[in-house]
């Protein structure tokens, strides 16, 4: 169990892709592009921009290309975009304006599986090998072990982390196979059952398994213990976690109105610097980044420290 | 430095007091009662009703005598009030329906405390012996050392944890010359400039010096940290918390317009629960009282599990 928090760590800006995505507010393909340039200008590591799924099923993210065309991109940043099968990789390498990354998934909720994907754990186990030959032929590296619903999940409960363990040893199996060794493991907290104490526990369990595999943590906020949850993460030596600009999105699933998403980004950012954890990001800018995207969606976000301010914005000019 | 949970915490309800004072929106006699009784309903130990201060400076809290009249009390409750003088004692005794407990404050901001009391530091301390005279004319027992800004406020940035101890240890020695030993710490971060690590090390310093004295934690969720900042004190071993349902009320300082107010109570029960700390509270009722302070307001409350959902609602009946 590593317990000291890293000197620096790696957030990845998630909102205009997942947030968008859960938005039921149309935002107009100009506001998205420009919330990506603004974020940019943050100075982001890495940003996730946008799904090239089907329209179909996700009308919002319809104009994925028109984005990726608009976006400019900053030489700093990683710029991510989610596919789920060769048309996808296809559609986005097209654009050239994204870093594709390979990310194998798997959920740990059979009953969460079946409804957001359609196939059991199973049935995802089978179709792996397929994933996996996809991502060869297209040249996406293969990074990430991804397990989602980590923690628990609205219809079945608490997880067990002996079963998220057994995926993940899994899963990497079958990258083996193939002759690939994806060197991260992302634990989602998707529906928000994740509790600092959980969070140790799972995250110890992968690092001693795992040692030397960078943990990425992707926690949502739905019961108000995100940051607590980050903060557990941070002292067992976390080092990359993703959250989205004013926590923008929220909870699609189990008939949670109106419960919040993913943490907001602003917030993350404010606690590790804070806590003297270096994160490259600019904490003002992104504060007024978060800000127009109240605008944009014409709604109060989540996030705190938009509306309390930083605590550094005080140090440096005390208010009288 | 105690490193384990509590088995149980004392959970202070602040929402009537602290939060109906800070809210514009007034709320009428009735609600406040109504609101008083709900709480009482969720079996806490300790709600703060209202304030006998003077009308002209708080005009939130003009009835506070309707309020004290139509309220019910719960044998198993204490029910607290807030007065600065031996008029409020009076008033509030008055009404036959307090416990009310001594607590000698100050602020550990030289600015907050001239703004917020028109007093310095000096001169808090120069008038406490008239203060604890008037607690003991009036046979209320003095409990608490409370120490306000305790991690920093707007004005002057970091407040010093030596500097905190040193007031608490001159408010000591004041309450010890009038012959009492008040057994409790309240250690304020009214305006929000903890962090977990700063929540660590104030609370080890406290309880290296004062072992033997429970402390309180008053803790704002101004930068979104409060939740992992009550996590580090129940790490720290500490078991008595404030809090408002719903997070209602807001920061009335520092043009922190919209900014969150004390941490919600719901959410903090919550995560009290999922890490096996008793409260004694019935949650899914006070999920229900948080729902209905947002009716009486007609507005949202920062509080995230009265909208996602608490975990063990979703454990005895797993959605479908």
């Amino acid at each position: 169990m590593r317990l000291a928090f890293p000197k620096k760590v790696v957030i990845r800006e998630v909102g205009p892709r997942e947030g968008m995505q859960i938005e039921r507010t149309p935002v107009s393909t100009e506001d998205k592009i420009r919330l990506v340039d603004l974020l940019s200008e943050c100075n982001f590591p890495v940003i996730e921009v946008t799904s090239f799924v089907s329209p179909k099923w996700v009308p919002q993210m319809a104009d994925a290309e028109l984005i990726a065309k608009g976006f400019k991109r900053n030489p700093g940043t990683e710029y991510q975009a989610i596919y789920l099968n060769s048309k996808g990789i296809e559609r986005a390498q097209a654009t050239g304006k994204f870093d594709l990354e390979g990310v194998i998934s798997i959920i740990a909720s059979e009953t969460f599986s079946k409804k957001n994907t359609n196939r059991s754990i199973e049935e995802t186990f089978d179709e792996m090998d397929e994933r996996i030959a996809v991502l060869r032929k297209f040249d996406v590296p293969v990074s990430t072990v991804a397990v989602m619903t980590a923690f628990g999940c609205n219809y079945e409960g608490n997880v067990d982390s002996e079963h998220v363990v057994q995926l993940i040893s899994r899963t990497f199996e079958k990258a083996n196979a193939h002759g690939l060794n994806p060197d991260r493991i992302l634990l989602g907290d998707t529906v928000g059952w994740a509790n600092p104490v959980s969070i140790e526990y799972l995250v110890g369990e992968v690092q001693n398994k795992w040692p030397d595999k960078t943990i990425i943590l992707h926690l949502h906020d739905t019961r108000g213990m995100g940051l607590a949850n980050a903060y557990a993460g941070l002292k067992m030596g976390v080092t990359h976690f993703d959250s989205s600009v004013g926590g923008l999105g929220g909870c699609p699933f189990g008939g949670s109105k109106g419960a919040a998403g993913n943490i907001a980004t602003e917030d993350l950012v404010h606690m590790c610097h804070e806590l003297g954890i270096e994160t490259g990001i600019d904490l003002d800018k992104l504060i007024e980044v978060t800000l127009e995207a109240e605008r944009i969606l014409g709604r109060d976000l989540p996030s705190k420290v938009a509306k309390g301010g930083s605590l550094a914005s005080y140090r440096q000019v005390p208010s009288s």
